[in-house]
């Protein structure tokens, strides 16, 4: 019999991101503390030397100008998208849509999910997140290899009317979601989800079905939802109601919904959101190269909403790197209000414990604490970007996407050592990616 | 007699930056090509295998993998507020000041601006930029340790009527700052100039000096403009007149002029500014965290207007990293009009020529050609972030924050390699910044 190997990391500063208040104003950090990790889970936090002592025979990493805090969940990608990186500028989401689904309508496979999530994967790992929502055709692919690579994710699989390269009709669409949903059941690693894309795309039909589905399977629903004025004309025109209006009748609004953006609200539409109890996903980067309305964060935190924070995919948000949204996130704030800016407190809380939450997923991650599961990461704050550490909150904040990850645990295995891929093989993720580059630009 | 030693960089791409157009719409790129530098200069461009070969015994450095340009040019910084990072939210221009006029009166002095300047150098270097200019207290200290760094600047001298830690009144202010401009004419690293901070803070009197001395000893002015509207009313209640109409009455405005931000600019003074041939600085991260207006790039490059990108301060831009503006500049412009967002390639052009003409140094810096000194960085593409390469243009601009920057050259010097700081004790930098940190915290 074998004794099951016990890792502790020690580091100068730990971040448990504890709180349970969505506004929480302040961010406790403990100094000279450590995280006992056994197998896949946390089973102490405490001071280092206390646990050093208890645990002798542990090995030790010790991280000793490093921040430990839970790794950063990533609550919007469509991350199989990476490989189109680059292929637009800022355009309209209409037009960008149209350009997006030209390509996808040629290229997207199997192969191209599996290659462009591998991809994805590598990018989110080397800037400290740990866990993905991902909501893209082939959710399969996506699925198959994410938990392959050793990495967490909620793969929503796609509902729709209109066919696609994955399937025919939406009858299809759900066979072969609930397929998947069925197979990663047991899964440590991947939990499943609706992915029915936004309102207008959907029928009430399917959406009826959606709500008694996720209900009967426990299964959460993702969606894009009051992005632009078009979206919510086009709503009114078509079925007399705006999307979250149509949405509440039909059952779907509910808190395991996760509704992306959710920017444009009026006074009626916000109180429909709030008292459903859905959480909202900002994603930043993306509304502002595709000038969608952005989600009103401090508004809808103030009343208790859950909000996440996710990139969207990097063929419109540009980077998966999530620190960059947290900046970005508090200097919209700021913009659309100065006076009552979004706290780097909430911020780094939306990245954390709001996207576990978002998800359905804060019993096991979002933040550090016996029991949860070790998604942990460390950056290392001896980098020029965060020095002088006046306020480490702030800094991860404004400065994160500057500041070196320097290791990172999913289910407590080492995926980062030293600012390189522990067990997954860059160079072939690479070199898959440059061979996409040469067909699509065929 | 030793012989000169000649160094050849090879890379996969090269981007000269050749464009002389301010409204460049596609950047270079030249495929496995090298660049041959001896002492400080440039002296050849070429294919490889032909430098190569011209110059057998020359020291090689093959970059197979990467892309070389010229170093980035940050044109508006006040670097040693490195040292205050962290210690403010966002909030309007007036308060933010009047918190750090606090700090700064009871910790401004020569060794805070030595060890600020330094953090910044090693950040701006790690992260690309070769030069950058600077407008702060103690200019002398900022030159002096700049200087003996091997880092390329320009240091614009305080003009004020305010007394401050480094001068009681405006005679003191034109004295101390005449002497630096003495001192460093001859500087191969270093350039001076006037910095008067804002049009209101200074007199009819001392702009009217300002404006000859300029002309008389050739050097630049560089100042806030046009930020905020409380800004524009003080102006007309003070002077009858808009900061750029005053200004131009006091001669103030020409093409020596580095005007910064000129965000709210009515019919009148944008005519006023075009003329003038002033250069206008866009700095977007500190724009949207103080909630100043920032620069409308597309109309004022339409009107041929030069530009350069700069970070402000790291306490309220709080990044350095001029890679991350390029991108904010393109998304805010898309927000701003998103059927005429700016181009990469002009933001590209903006960070790297278009800053060097702002502070007139295009002669010598900026882009990559015969003649001109060997500023030049390389940035690794082999990252999840940059790959696939669909566009080298896009993706440095989108994502270039998130790419290694490799190695970096100022005046033929090797500065960067690998990653790491060549010739610069980074402990030693930031033991001084943590150092700052215990004082401030006193």
């Amino acid at each position: 019999m074998t004794s099951v190997e016990i890792e502790i990391i020690s580091a100068r500063w730990v971040l448990p991101i504890d709180q349970n208040q969505p506004l929480a104003n302040k961010i406790t950090v403990l100094e000279n503390h450590a995280i006992v990790v056994e197998e896949r889970c946390i089973i102490a936090i405490g001071p280092s030397d206390e646990l050093l002592a208890r645990y002798p025979d542990a090995s030790h990493t010790a991280l000793n100008h490093h921040i430990l805090m839970p790794g950063l969940v990533n609550a919007h990608n469509l991350t199989a998208m990476s490989l189109l990186k680059g292929l637009t500028n800022p355009q309209p989401l209409p037009k960008w849509l149209n350009d997006i689904w030209t390509i996808e309508r040629q290229w997207l496979s199997e192969s191209f999910a599996r290659d462009g999530v591998a991809l994805g994967i590598a990018e989110m790992l080397l800037s400290g997140t740990t866990c993905f929502s991902d909501s893209y055709l082939f959710p399969n692919a996506s699925a198959s290899i994410t938990e392959s690579l050793g990495m967490r994710a909620q793969i929503h699989f796609p509902i729709s009317e209109q066919a696609s390269n994955w399937a025919q009709n939406s009858e299809e669409y759900f066979e072969k979601g609930l397929e998947i949903a069925d197979e990663y059941r047991q899964s440590a690693l991947i939990t499943t989800g609706f992915g029915p894309y936004s309102a207008n795309r959907v029928s009430n039909k399917s959406f009826e079905r959606i709500a008694m589905l996720a209900e009967e399977i426990d299964r959460p629903i993702h969606l894009y939802m009051h992005q632009h004025e078009a979206e919510i004309n086009d709503s009114i025109d078509k079925y007399g109601l705006q999307p979250i209006q149509r949405l509440s009748e039909l059952g779907v609004l509910s808190p395991r919904t996760q509704v992306i953006q959710a920017g444009l609200l009026d006074t009626n539409s916000e109180q429909l959101l709030v008292e459903s109890g859905a959480s909202v996903i900002h994603c930043p980067g993306a509304s502002l190269n595709l000038q969608t309305a952005y989600s009103p964060s401090t508004k809808l935190l103030k009343q208790g909403v859950n909000m996440g924070l996710g990139t969207d995919s990097a063929a419109c948000g540009n980077t998966l790197n999530l620190f960059s949204q947290l900046n970005l996130a508090v200097m919209l704030s700021a913009e659309a209000d100065i006076q009552k800016p979004l706290s780097c407190a909430a911020a780094l809380r939306m990245a954390t414990l709001g996207g576990a939450e978002t998800l359905g997923l804060d019993s096991e991650i979002g933040s550090l604490s016996v029991g949860k599961q070790a998604d942990i990461i460390a950056i290392d704050t001896q980098t020029p970007s965060l020095q002088p550490l006046q306020s480490i909150t702030r800094q991860l904040v404004n400065a994160g996407a500057d500041a070196p990850v320097s290791h990172v645990w999913v289910a407590g295995q080492r995926k980062v050592s030293d600012g390189q891929l522990v067990d997954i093989d860059l160079n072939a993720v690479l070199a898959k990616s440059d061979w996409w580059k040469k067909q699509l630009a065929s």
